[in-house]
């Protein structure tokens, strides 16, 4: 098989130019993707020092390869980003950062000896924090699942990026679901992708069943963005699957935050028995009871392309294989 | 040189994956494309019946080689779709068609024995439209210039549109700019492109200077999607540059139609001195006069990528030549 190496996959130290997204907060997620070559990327945005610090612990039990931690600045800046520094003391090398300037964090990251990966959702904003130190800049389409930066879809952000800061090493976020869409963001110029959607459905992720099936059986048009499940990030563009509480949302002409249907109301329950209220940005995992449906079911675009559910390594080496074939097929066309 | 020759190209008798989109209901820049190896496509929508015969005859005199027309059917469907019977009568080979339900063309289209092409914007839409009868399918992503039918990202849309109809041919559109755009379409398996913005900058274009200034001034984020230029087709997003109308608009708080800002006012002129008013569906052309900075400068998000004016035949050979090497190169890492 080939490996599809890039110049990232070098200064990252990883084999092949795929970055989980962090849509998973458990070391056992993070360090599969390493194990298989990639970069596997723990987020920490909601953990406390002592939490990090057995994550990453956890992390390093199952893997000895390069992992990175993510933090939305928007969410940390609070506690003057103290997780980051729990992080750097920690030996992590890849700190990835989203949602706000970076400029407050650049320097502390790499004074600490770990590379700057920061998301951006235009070429304007990846030459400014390329001007600052960024040493990867994260280039987030419109496409994507989770919280969305910018309006740009992936295919024309890409390329524009990649003019914007010759020399910097640009990864393609958005929409990226199979070994198709690798090819087409290598060929933009990219030198990996940074994929979410997809590894909802990795074996080890620890997703809910129903948060699941509704990934599987969801077509690319049902990943709407909105700003509904503001609760503890308000004010934030996400896009997440139509469910029962964006239907009644929308069937009620889209108010603003308090004036929503059944706001504030309690849908389902953690694994310690905490409520989870209506417009919650917590999405479901596996242990938690009740109405999970109803929570904010997280998804890309590249919903419509994510149907199976597989070890991490499998969804990785298929990726890996299906772009090489690509290559070697269009080039004897 | 490659020629990244498709089973498309095979089927539209063309030598490259690269269909000019209706930007132009110029002749001379249908046919250039059609001569460059591309597929050249007139946009006939608003002609009259004899505008359309002269057209089809302009372009026959300039090549000898397949060219496309296109219909927005929504806008069409009063006079019972005339001029598509024009254009079928003149025995054009190959006809486009767009907004709306292709339901009521596709047999005439057929029984004169043309190929038919219609745009979507989903896959779900898509595999109706085949079942249909459609023969060409282009998925439009978000990214495109002009109207936009549809809200998903063109990365993710073309796998999901090919996946959706297996056996039809699927052209990719929307923020597709250059070789790299061509590379990354043909990987996620469309088999060919459609570009508007780019061909806006061909030497045979015959828009306005001005418009043409702020093409390549203009960045991918410059492109923006409303509903505010609707004179002539009401209730229809499109993409254009942020320009003095737009700004105002904006500033205005995006008042509806008959509440904005200087409705009703004439900004400019045609080149029989017919008047132009502001939100009018009209890009400037070369010769007309007035304030056209201020009318409707279409544009995709793949603006960002498009900042040199050339000839249609450079274009082409540029993209293709990119992509070429794009694959080649890939293959081998």
């Amino acid at each position: 098989m080939q490996q599809l190496q890039t110049p990232l996959c070098h200064y990252l130290g990883i084999d092949v130019p795929v970055i989980a997204a962090p849509v998973s907060a458990s070391p056992v997620f993070v360090a599969a993707v390493s194990n298989a070559g990639g970069l596997g990327v723990l987020q920490a945005t909601w953990m406390t020092a002592a939490e990090l610090r057995q994550s990453i612990n956890a992390i390093r039990q199952r893997t000895e390869r390069p992992f990175g931690v993510n933090f939305v600045l928007a969410l940390t800046a609070e506690q003057k980003h103290a997780t980051l520094d729990i992080a750097l003391e920690e030996g992590v090398g890849i700190i990835s950062t989203f949602w706000a300037d970076p400029a407050p964090v650049i320097d502390r990251i790499h004074d600490a000896g770990a590379i700057s990966c920061h998301t951006v959702g235009s070429s304007a904003e990846a030459k400014r924090v390329v001007d600052l130190g960024v040493d990867v800049i994260v280039a987030q389409g419109f496409e994507a699942g989770g919280h969305v930066w910018g309006e740009v879809g992936t295919l024309a952000l890409t390329p524009a990026v990649v003019d914007a800061v010759p020399g910097a090493h640009v990864v393609s976020a958005g929409g990226i679901a199979d070994g198709r869409g690798l090819a087409a963001a290598l060929a933009l110029g990219a030198g990996g992708v940074w994929v979410g959607t997809r590894f909802l459905l990795a074996e080890e992720c620890n997703i809910h069943p129903e948060y699941r099936d509704r990934i599987i059986a969801a077509r690319e048009t049902d990943a709407m963005m909105s700003e509904a499940f503001d609760g503890g990030w308000p004010d934030a563009k996400h896009r997440s699957l139509v469910n029962e509480t964006l239907e009644r949302w929308i069937a009620a002409g889209r108010p603003a935050s308090g004036q929503r249907p059944n706001e504030g109301e309690v849908i389902a329950f953690d694994d310690s028995g905490g409520p989870i209220p209506r417009y919650d940005l917590q999405e479901p995992l596996e242990n938690m009871t009740g109405n999970v449906a109803a929570m904010v079911l997280y998804a890309g675009q590249g919903v419509g392309l994510t149907n199976a559910r597989l070890p991490v390594a499998a969804i990785i080496d298929n990726m890996v294989a299906e772009a090489s074939e690509i290559f070697v097929r269009m080039s004897a066309s």
